[in-house]
């Protein structure tokens, strides 16, 4: 460890207690000026406050920003084009997010002159491999700094007492009562840890934060019309809305209506599996809303291939790979499969059941169901055509029957 | 058409109006005998009235089976070992049927020496392909007989009429009362036509069969105990159950907790797009428990190669290719998978959802919650090593970004 | 056969025997107007004479185009950047080329107002489907005549009789003295039918037209450099040359060195194995170049994700999908790839064999022999991360197997 | 490091100069046992001077074992079921090997009581990975001790001088006079390093060793038959041989005609490109023609489905997965679709060039020249099943063609 090269270090700081002891320990362990950078991005925290707890820990330049649109519009949408689940199941709500805090702080860390950055994810976690990857690709000599893999402070006590020894508050911490180790974004809100380690184990109703429980959702279902543009949602019951409002607002919904609840044991890249859930109200409307508009606007071969990526692509925005050129390559693929996904869909919400009731396009439709007047006036479809198109397809396995029977 | 070869064929008789006027068609048109096949795979009918039916058209070998176990143990638990999902939601209620019926027609065909089989499915559906290329596949030089696409009976008046003229009793008529056209198995109920072929038009709650609605389901959630061996259920809360008796009652689960209706727009084998409604109650609840069970028993890459190559698995079934030598190859990969796949999963069904709330195995969980305590001892996890491991999946991005900063 | 309904066709018109039996047939059976087309595709046949034999046939609307350039431009160099090849081996010469002719054909039949196309190939090959699914995919409501699926002209000896007594000239024919059924273009030529119908055999010696022999080839190797600008060769040994040009240019140095001669057994879309001989000499050595160029400037993630996706890429070229949304989707990603495919590669050509000996890239080579050098400075690589790298990627077999020793 | 706790290491001991100075430096670093393994894979020197030497150094417990017989039937021949290839070209000589060599060790471990197993691979290539996943996943609490990454003899001066520093006799020293670091085995020979580093030279003709050049390969060709059961070749013009011999025969051959060299810049699992020049005669010959018998006895969708997965098993085997599950996952479907690869292939060796000029299958050709007949008897083929076969595979781009025209 190159202590002594350091000069000035940017830090995703969250103004929690973790990340301030992080702060506090790059300033004393490098004894290097350290940048703080905190975004909004929907965690549902006020972003001001880690401003004036910067300042009292000495730091000089200090970022706030407010990527709420930029994350949904170039993070999460994107990815919902692909019909992204990982393992068949999770949204990838904790995934998406760092590429987009990572690309951040490289930028900051040109604009301030910084050469190295740092982040407060553990050494056996998938974060810390999410922001590495994507600073390395953005900045490839950018020096990293990883606390958690470096220091001693190996326990919450240790934490704690060095919190108390070097005067940082601990009434900082952040999410207070939850047992859980939580992270939280306009996607999702995710719980790993304690009672969650054992997959035996239903979680308790009290560690859930965003959704009601489908017992306590509304007795009465509601109904939704999307409207999609080139594969993304843009209005809500006729309203354009800018994407993150309109994520916030699906949010919204789907938590009142007990919609978007996931208990799971998922495949870390590290190689251990690992028990989350996950609360994606929106997210879980947005991908059953997509599909229902994709299945009458897309072609049938073209939507067969980009479900046999998929489980690619998820993998690589689960393992960090956001910024490297497969996944970008993936995506001209799958934004150009887009351009007719035009139209509009109406779901039914109802106790944690998100029900397509309704979709039609105006100007992409593939579904015609005049295709038997189509048929007869044109030709397109005559039942005698069956026949040669299945005889055509079964040569190949008649020719082998034929030679197995003879044997 | 030489009509004048064919001595004997096969029919696929339901008993019904459709396929009694085929019986007769296909006697006046082929003069030729015919010999009935009507099979039990659950679909919630009487059999034995097709005996009756057919004597009294003058069909001298009858063939009644209860195929509901082969069903399910051979056909269904198979499919069902690979998380099996058509264009992402269809669970291919109707597909994994038709393999079955084609088999033991052929074998009828061979026990009495018949030279033809026929089937009662249209020229526009998937199914005559699902028939047909079973019959070719196993028997290369078997004469397919597809009235639908020979006839002149294009409507309902005009088989009717035909009915009524050569004496078919018409009371015959099964499904009374549904506009819908029904197909229904042990694995599930669907229906297609009529108001459905307006995709934006919401179904009506009374075409539904099977299932409650969640709204009607009971204010109660009820728990069930699954318990697995090799990827297959073998028993119900403690309870070991033969595989169709186990499906016929997870179906009873779930039609009661509102469990397993889809209504999607799906792309037919023959090229145009259909929308259909189908109830899967008891297979829905087998697809998050079978997955759940993966989840800690499946190694990661074993379950992403799974996941990729599923989707052209489901293609292969629906498309009729069940017994083509691809999809047996797949399936000698996908049956090995699952050797470690034991334990029990818990759900809970509540107003149509499936939430899975425990899984656990004794012999072959890969979760270790102790992995911090086995990492200490053996050295098995090091957080030092997620930095070599970072910085080598870094290197090809790092040496790229290298290149292009300096242009 | 709505035979009246015809008013104009567009024939692809060779000006052979063959398709002058088709001009005559079709004026005779539909009593409709032909419209010819002719195209140089580089077939190495003057296309003027077609002029001539179409007028005196009373063909009024005769179209002869030189399409060479816009065949390597749009379908042969694209088609290179994935490195396609059909089942391991197949180049697919004839199969990149209809796509076009397709195309041209159906922007003809509406220059002329023509409500049919038709062509020459017969009912039991590949050619046929590649044909009219361009026709279709571009027209759909274009009426299509396969005279070889219609007439009963089933033999040579029927289509030399019907020739004689419709007074069209027999001198026509075209291949003289070639027993094999043959196709070329730039790209390539084939040979199929006769005594390759037995894939024991070798091929005569004779039969081969565009190469010579490796026995025969000289006894001094070339050398060649090849220029690629993003992912095409756009110049030899310093020349920048058109697509076209510099494709004749490859075949030349290919043939005069015995290279591209390939002998297989292929699957045909249709459902049969068949035999064939093709010789590829430019494309050949195009193929073993843009390897060479990819390995120096590709990711390799991007390389590896590209063959893996090929297989399925030739598929769809050979079944003839050039005009699919498939097609075209999975072209955007792979031109995407190509962005920095810059540089050279030099080869030896020396009888059969094209051996590449020089590989280079001034502006985008991530090759770099100084790792070493650059890792020492900038901490790229340490030995040390590879322990932590095998590590944590051996993890998940590590857990498995210890599970599995207690058990 | 944990130094003090290895009681017996199992090193893989070549007896050449670098394991030689491994086995010391464990002894005097570890202050262990060291129990050393010399394996004969074919690498073509003799293995029993490895005993004199490990005895010289002390060694109580010498592993010398002949693996040829089981490298070739259990490793080489079940890779080449696949027609694997590493990004297009490679054939995976090095690769194939590791994992036999890490059982190996794993097994003598085991016999011997050793706690630690060591190599002599460094901390830059793709060995080290290759065997210490192979330790990891066959014994998974085994210590593995890499020196090249441990320790500071850094450049090949320091080796030597450690060597002579602790008696190590420097004639030892293998492979004399060549420049390169090479590695060979039953299936392969390759070179790296030095002048290779460029890759935009051509590599001098003295660096091979196993080929004669194409240039020097005799002026008559050579025709060779060779017999395959399920997959694998089992005798060569009619002469059954066990797989060593046969592999061995196939590389004289193959060297002889100056067959199978390869040059090519890869990329290495760790992240870099590396330049290697590689010599497989006999691998070159079983690759072509094992395409080729496949090319008449596999199905269409088996071998396009083989050709798919093939770069990702490729991957699997060059980054170390061959202990794997999924691996062998995927091997249980490539065996399977080996069951009916019987019969035989004839090739042709001449100068550099492996031509297959003929294959047969008594048993198991799917190839039917009588296809027509075929047809006319058994309605197997009627050419108007063609239009039928098209018109439904293009209604979709119809449809769609339709829709866009309409706007």
């Amino acid at each position: 460890m190159n202590v002594a090269q350091i000069k000035k270090v940017v830090l995703a700081f969250s103004g929690g207690l973790d990340t301030s002891v992080i702060l506090k320990w790059l300033q004393d362990t490098y004894r290097c000026e350290v940048v703080t950078f905190t975004a909004d991005i929907g965690q549902g925290e006020e972003v001001e406050p880690a401003r004036a707890k910067a300042k009292q820990l000495g730091v000089r330049e200090i970022f706030i920003d407010d990527l709420r649109e930029e994350f949904v519009r170039d993070f999460v949408f994107p990815m919902f084009r692909a019909n992204t689940l990982y393992e068949g199941e999770y949204l990838l709500g904790t995934s998406i997010a760092r590429p987009l805090i990572a690309k951040r702080q490289i930028e900051i860390a040109r604009e301030t002159g910084a050469d190295a950055v740092s982040h407060g994810a553990t050494g056996k976690g998938n974060d810390q491999v999410r922001f590495e990857l994507g600073y390395y690709a953005l900045q490839p000599d950018i020096r990293v700094i990883a606390p958690w893999r470096e220091w001693d402070l190996t326990s919450r006590e240790k934490l704690l007492k060095y919190a108390e020894q070097h005067g940082i508050p601990v009434e900082m911490k952040k999410k207070e009562g939850s047992p859980y180790s939580m992270d939280a974004n306009l996607l999702h809100i995710s719980y790993e840890g304690r009672i969650l380690e054992d997959p035996a184990q239903e979680p308790e109703e009290s560690m859930w934060r965003w959704s009601v429980s489908p017992e306590k959702a509304p007795d009465s279902p509601e109904y939704l019309d999307l409207e999609f543009r080139q594969g993304d949602i843009v209005a809500l019951d006729g309203e354009e809305l800018s994407p993150a409002r309109l994520l916030a607002r699906l949010n919204e919904l789907g938590g009142k209506h007990g919609i978007g609840r996931l208990d799971l044991v998922e495949n870390r890249y590290v190689g251990m599996k690992s028990r989350g859930c996950y609360e994606t109200p929106g997210g879980t409307i947005m991908l059953r809303a997509h599909r229902a508009m994709e299945s009458i606007t897309l072609d049938r071969e073209v939507a067969h291939l980009k479900d046999e990526l998929m489980p690619r692509y998820a993998e690589l925005i689960y393992n960090g790979y956001w910024w490297s050129p497969e996944r970008r390559m993936m995506q001209t693929m799958i934004d150009a499969s887009q351009a007719h996904v035009n139209g509009w869909v109406r779901v039914k919400l109802y106790k944690g059941n998100v029900i397509v009731v309704g979709r039609d396009s105006k100007t992409d439709s593939l579904f015609d169901p005049h295709i038997a007047t189509f048929e007869d006036d044109q030709g397109a479809y005559n039942q005698m055509d069956a026949a040669g198109f299945i005889k055509l397809n079964a040569l190949r396995m008649r020719i082998a029957a034929n030679l197995r029977n003879r044997k």
